[in-house]
């Protein structure tokens, strides 16, 4: 039976969990693999912490070179994160010769031309499924079943930590400050939450997504991202009145000419399967021209399902190494060559219908000023609330849902009515996503 | 750039819509695979209906020989469906050193042993993605992104032609009856329903799940099969007023020593995700000891949907041919030989919640009868319903929920009870799966 060796980067939770699941699971994985995984190498900067798993002697170092120039390791596992100095390493692992499984979904967003472009030249693998919505199989999903078809749209909640705030608010009624604080009491949410609240994790998810759908690249930096840190309890109120459910939605659509991609918080309608994917739960919806719509839902976070994602990439590159194939199925879907830049939407290009909630005074004529200069951007109103006066102080909430509207115009109006001497504080816009 | 030839045994809905894929997208598959597929031989009986799609003149035939016996052809695909020829058919492809493509679960579940053992011994692939769940990516997701995992329970809704029948019955009130026949003008159910109601359909389904899931073989004839048809309009209303959704489960649920396996209408807690899947969707949930739950919803059925799962097994096959390995994923997740044969439970060993519907004549001490022999049978209430009679006569309906109780102890009492005097029909049990 072959022994495929193993080096691993990073002893976190993710890391641990890898290394439990190959003690635990390693022979199963033999017996389905018809072959052997051979961890050799931890390299850690830290290597004194419990990690609740047991490793032999000698495997923990301090020396990621100890891994990255072994010759006898196959296949490096690269879970520390980040950009630097993990970009270093994988290169450096690929011009070694040697196969890369990552879960890094911001390296790979943001240097996934020049990281798939030196694997491919080095004919190894650099697989990374647990990039996206950890135990969800969506990158071999598009990879491999949907290899047919013309992907249309991709839509997901990608981020378990706001997913689950938004949750504990609607379900529990509670301000996002406080549900932040408990998230991150109870290991949900990091101490520095910014890149998880304000989208950026989500749009390093679509970016990679975004990648193998279209077989395009992706500026990331031109991703139109907006987090949740400004939704407030009676935005959460007001869409379940209209029967919507706020979700931080990370949208990716291809119109044959631009891609329309961006993260921001949405209004799902409460009887689409999305709008019922709550607290830590991912799920990534994939439209295109043969098959509808398919829909993944599940644990896009936590040691052991992230774990299962990375496990389950080592067993497709060892299987590639035992039966003496390579190039079988390229890393990002579509061949490096092949791939074209498809140009991104400007975001004030997009239609759709909006969720408007302004904080006024409350005086006689404010929602005809408010109304006269909709009407005037050609934005109609659909659906109106006004919400009782905080007795704490502050505006009147006063809460429309518009018809389908160009985003240019929202944007310009809501310049205009912010500016308005009748208006408390800045106007908050949410998306309806149908 | 390497062509790989394919024969289709099977020019109904399925196969028309793999030409019609190969023909309209055929310019995507080739960038993607680096090869080209080349159809170059049609088999079916009727080779004179117009199917919507063009094909050249003589790859046409009645002759499945043209295909079987071709030297030049790689890859069978087998999509006549039913046991016998096509059982014939794919033993011979195999024999003849073809790879075989199907979305024959009915074959497969019953014929398995014999077609992937003679697959593994020929050394060639035999593909079934688009058996179970159509579009739904659910065999190559346990086959390799879950190749590390222990699954412990599959649960689906793997039969769009009852899932259609059962939510038109619980969103317009209609009867069994009329949705049927309304399903069949739609061509949403074939004129011989029998397989799709009475959860045949869905027992092949999750037979073929069961043998990847487990490692197991599966005596077909030994799983626990009930369908739909004896569920009344009333059976949905007292569901939803208990907060459940009765949808038709295929259900494998491994407790380490034997296979709890059947097929059967159930009561869904209304707020799960298996209870949202409606119309002709199709779900597929799979619990294991890494990554908790995963589900995948998606179009189970159609000639797209289907085609597409069949295309992207090709295109798996054509990838092993191009870069020249075999052997490198068993067909059936598990290598042939590694397999073995665990134990069925019975149904009577199963513990569950029962969902009771009692038709009653309206007499005094009726309920003290019944719950006096529930309670002599260990069985205890939790919660009941007593309706209006119904005004076209007949017996009084008469709703229990019970608690967890044993399946035996359940079949012993409504036989006890189906044989009082003041029962007027055959009572309906509906397990509850949670």
């Amino acid at each position: 039976m072959d022994t495929i060796k193993l080096g691993l980067i990073g002893f976190g939770t993710i890391g641990s969990s890898v290394v439990k699941i190959l003690q635990e699971n390693g022979g199963l994985i033999s017996q389905r693999l018809g072959g052997r995984l051979e961890l050799v190498k931890i390299a850690d900067l830290d290597i004194t912490t419990d990690r609740g798993v047991k490793v032999e002697p000698g495997i923990l170092t301090t020396e990621v070179g100890e891994i990255l120039e072994a010759p006898e390791i196959d296949i490096v596992i690269e879970l520390m994160g980040g950009y630097e100095p993990a970009r270093s390493f994988v290169l450096k692992a690929i011009a070694n010769g040697k196969h890369v499984v990552t879960a890094n979904k911001a390296l790979l967003a943001k240097y996934g031309d020049e990281l798939f472009g030196a694997a491919e030249k080095a004919g190894v693998n650099l697989l990374f499924e647990a990039a996206v919505g950890g135990a969800i199989p969506i990158i071999r999903s598009i990879k491999e079943s949907f290899v047919a078809n013309r992907v249309e749209a991709i839509e997901g909640i990608v981020n378990g930590t706001a997913n689950y705030i938004l949750t504990k608010m609607s379900d529990e009624g509670l301000p996002f400050d406080q549900v932040l604080k408990e998230a991150q009491e109870k290991g949900f949410a990091e101490a520095d939450p910014t890149f998880d609240i304000e989208g950026i994790d989500s749009a390093h998810k679509i970016a990679v997504l975004t990648r193998l759908a279209y077989g395009t690249t992706v500026d990331f930096d031109a991703i139109y991202v907006q987090g949740i840190s400004s939704i407030r309890q009676e935005d959460i109120e007001c869409a379940h009145e209209f029967g919507y459910r706020i979700k931080l939605l990370a949208v990716s659509k291809f119109d044959g000419s631009t891609i329309d991609l961006r993260v921001h918080p949405a209004m799902v309608p409460e009887d689409k399967p999305l709008a019922n994917v709550n607290g830590v739960l991912n799920a990534v919806l994939v439209r295109d021209d043969l098959m509808e719509e398919n829909i993944l839902i599940g644990h896009g976070a936590g040691g052991l399902p992230t774990g299962s994602a990375v496990t389950a990439d080592v067993v497709e590159i060892a299987r590639d190494i035992i039966t003496g194939c390579t190039g079988r199925v390229p890393s990002q879907a579509f061949p490096s060559g092949s791939q074209t830049a498809i140009p991104l939407k400007n975001i004030n290009e997009i239609e759709a219908e909006y969720f408007l909630r302004f904080s006024v005074q409350d005086k006689p004529g404010v929602l005809s000023r408010i109304s006269g200069i909709l009407g005037e951007n050609q934005i109609s109103i659909r659906t109106m609330i006004q919400r009782e006066r905080d007795p704490r102080g502050g505006g009147v909430p006063l809460i429309l849902m518009t018809h389908q509207a160009l985003e240019e115009n929202v944007q310009k109006s809501l310049q205009e009515i912010d500016s308005l001497d009748v208006i408390c504080e800045k106007t908050v816009l949410i998306r309806v996503e149908k």
